[in-house]
């Protein structure tokens, strides 16, 4: 059975979406986008733009879970922190009322699953990407290398844990 | 025609929230309560029983308006704050995916309508409120009576305003 994670790097204005398939020999990308919410609504209407996106994605692709972008402990601007966990909890709901269940996972572990660096830059990561999934080029915008990054942490992970890899 | 207004006081553990009607002989209270969410569950999980339990309130009494608190500049913990955004971020959803338009006020000003006093200390405020809503004692928990102030400031100003009223 192939089995597909769809990773998200959740944002107010674009959340980034990365889906994956882990199938017997071995990983592709299937699908990968960002979901933008128009600036100049409010910000219920820019919520529930996110809500609908992200639904529209989880029912598409119909993953078996969400790798999701950890809370991290310290922010440098708490208002925009507090915007973000707005969308998180919009997404939150969204993979919920979906059956998806959501795997938090911190930035730094994804880095340190992918390239063995907690600290790797961004350039590293993006080689990182494209050489597993086969990409020509980096995933453009930033968004969108940041959730295919939590999907592939996720995959391996299951690997490692031999769950949920059809081999 | 009768109007109902629902103040909702978000939080992750517990959301407020409280159902005035605007009725032509005066304001009085529908219904108020509390949606709590199982501490022990996964945040999704939670975020989910926030959502289910606000849409039923916004389907029960189909209220023209959501006033709903409205972010502070200033948190003392950012991650307390960053989850709080979770559960507000839900509640919009829950009332952009109902039709419901969200109004935000501020604490300050929610006790600066109902008292005079923006810094009203909390007994002020619930004595203001039972007077308004003909209630013999203070609504609990805090939530409730957060929840009721927030909508009772809302009818304050739409009567100022002059829209929302059937006089």
């Amino acid at each position: 059975m192939v089995e597909r994670i769809l990773g998200i790097d959740p944002g107010l204005n674009i959340t980034g979406y990365g889906v994956v398939e882990m199938a017997a020999d071995g990983l592709r990308i299937v699908e990968a986008g960002v979901v933008r919410s128009g600036a100049k609504r409010t910000l219920a209407a820019r919520l529930a733009e996110i809500y609908a996106g992200v639904s529209e994605v989880l029912t598409t692709f119909q993953p078996a879970a969400m790798a999701l972008e950890e809370l991290y402990s310290h922010y440098e601007r708490p208002r925009t922190a507090i915007l973000m966990g707005h969308a998180r909890g919009v997404i939150c709901v969204a993979a919920a009322n979906h059956n998806t269940p959501v795997i938090p996972y911190a930035a730094t572990q994804v880095k340190k699953i992918l390239t063995g660096n907690g600290r790797a830059p961004k350039a590293q990561m993006q080689r990182a990407i494209c050489r597993e999934l086969k990409l020509p080029e980096p995933p453009e915008p930033p968004d969108v290398a940041d959730a295919l990054a939590l999907a592939l942490c996720h995959c391996y992970l299951a690997r490692t844990r031999g769950d949920g890899m059809s081999e």
